[in-house]
């Protein structure tokens, strides 16, 4: 079995990912967000690329049923009445709706992974889940962190690492591409001051800046939800609802 | 100040690094040859892309004072006396000659920098060297880490690491991006193991099948050389000599 980690979507190859499974990495905060609106009873969360897109997909669904949400660069957007933030969306606000989504970098990273077998979401907060996926597939696996601006972001390369310190925990001994030893050093380095480890990130100053500390603090929390999040290609589901 | 990590030199852009001091990395084994025989007494070094522009580059020195070298994958090339390994430079072989050397990788990494103000060839082996060269300069710098075939080295970026941790030591407070605090962190977990940890990354264990085991312990000496070599845009000679 191999694991590569890629520091970006716009490093992925089809050909490299193609017939794998994807896991696909956005902790600040896009994952984390579609991750916790799911758990908490949402039916699916559609990501969009552009605030028309998601004006588009919206039109398809009865007003109450659906959230239209986003943001650019962690900024609200005029006429969206809800943004990026995973602690936006208990039970009581997404249960039985659908979720709409903007945002540039997620919802790239999830389409440049289309080739392959499958395509997973994963944050800190579902990272258990999704090992235990991984080690029912069998399959070689590609790790995509969708960074931040193009760049390598210091947060998604922790919580890649995450998953493979879990994986190997389970006994997997798989063979590893230079950035996942990386990133088990970063999350073995981290793992006890992730909310710490975060903060000096790109990202998480940012986010600092816009007083969000509390997202960034849930962000960092391993293991809230047991939750594997598909992407089908326009939405992203939980794993039960496909089979 | 600011100082960015480039995980490739293929990421590297020009209005990124116009004017800043640029580092270029390439621990296995490229930098550590050039800055050992520079050490040794080499009068230049001349990289070269393509074994025929190594065979033109050397056309224009007399026979008996350049030596021709490099390697393709890090195996002998037909024709060429001389490899990668920079135990092949001992005073002996180097003093007082040129040394034309293909390296695909290194050769594009240190072109790709020419925007820069200057452009610095950095291994372990001179780490401490480089690390004070910066702190004269008080200019922003960006650490060009080579790579392997287009992806992050583990190799590299720990050494990245440890020029950071230098400058740190030395009193500097940057502004980071993501990959230089997550260099720094690889550099915490592994600077008392680097040959260990070299062996882990893709040249490494391409090293070590290639029974190049003291050409890893020696790449992962840090601080044998005080030697600060610049790119000049054709050759890379020792500072003093442009001074």
């Amino acid at each position: 079995m191999r694991i590569d980690v890629v520091p970006t979507w716009q490093l992925v190859n089809p050909e490299q990912i193609r017939d794998k499974l994807a896991v696909v990495i956005d902790v600040l905060r896009a994952a984390t967000t579609i991750v916790t609106a799911l758990a908490n009873g949402c039916r699916a969360v559609y990501p969009a690329a552009t605030i028309e897109e998601a004006r588009m997909l919206a039109a398809g669904f009865a007003r109450e049923e659906v959230i239209l949400a986003g943001e650019r660069n962690a900024v609200p957007i005029p006429g969206f009445l809800h943004g990026n933030s995973p602690l936006e969306y208990p039970r009581k606000v997404v249960a039985n709706r659908v979720l709409i989504l903007t945002t540039t970098n997620g919802t790239r990273a999830l389409r440049q992974c289309l080739p392959a077998a499958a395509v997973v979401v994963m944050a800190l907060v579902n990272t258990g889940a999704v090992a235990r996926y991984t080690v029912r597939q069998q399959r070689d696996l590609v790790i995509v962190c969708a960074g931040t601006r193009g760049e390598l972001s210091y947060e998604d390369t922790i919580a890649a690492g995450a998953l493979l310190h879990s994986l190997e925990k389970a006994g997997l001994e798989p063979e590893l591409n230079d950035l996942a030893f990386a990133a088990l050093d970063l999350y073995q380095v981290n793992h006890t001051r992730l909310a710490t480890a975060f903060s000096r990130s790109v990202n998480g100053r940012n986010l600092i800046r816009l007083q969000r500390c509390r997202d960034i603090r849930f962000c960092a929390s391993p293991d809230l939800f047991d939750l594997v999040p598909v992407f089908t290609g326009t939405g992203v589901v939980p794993l039960e609802t496909l089979n």
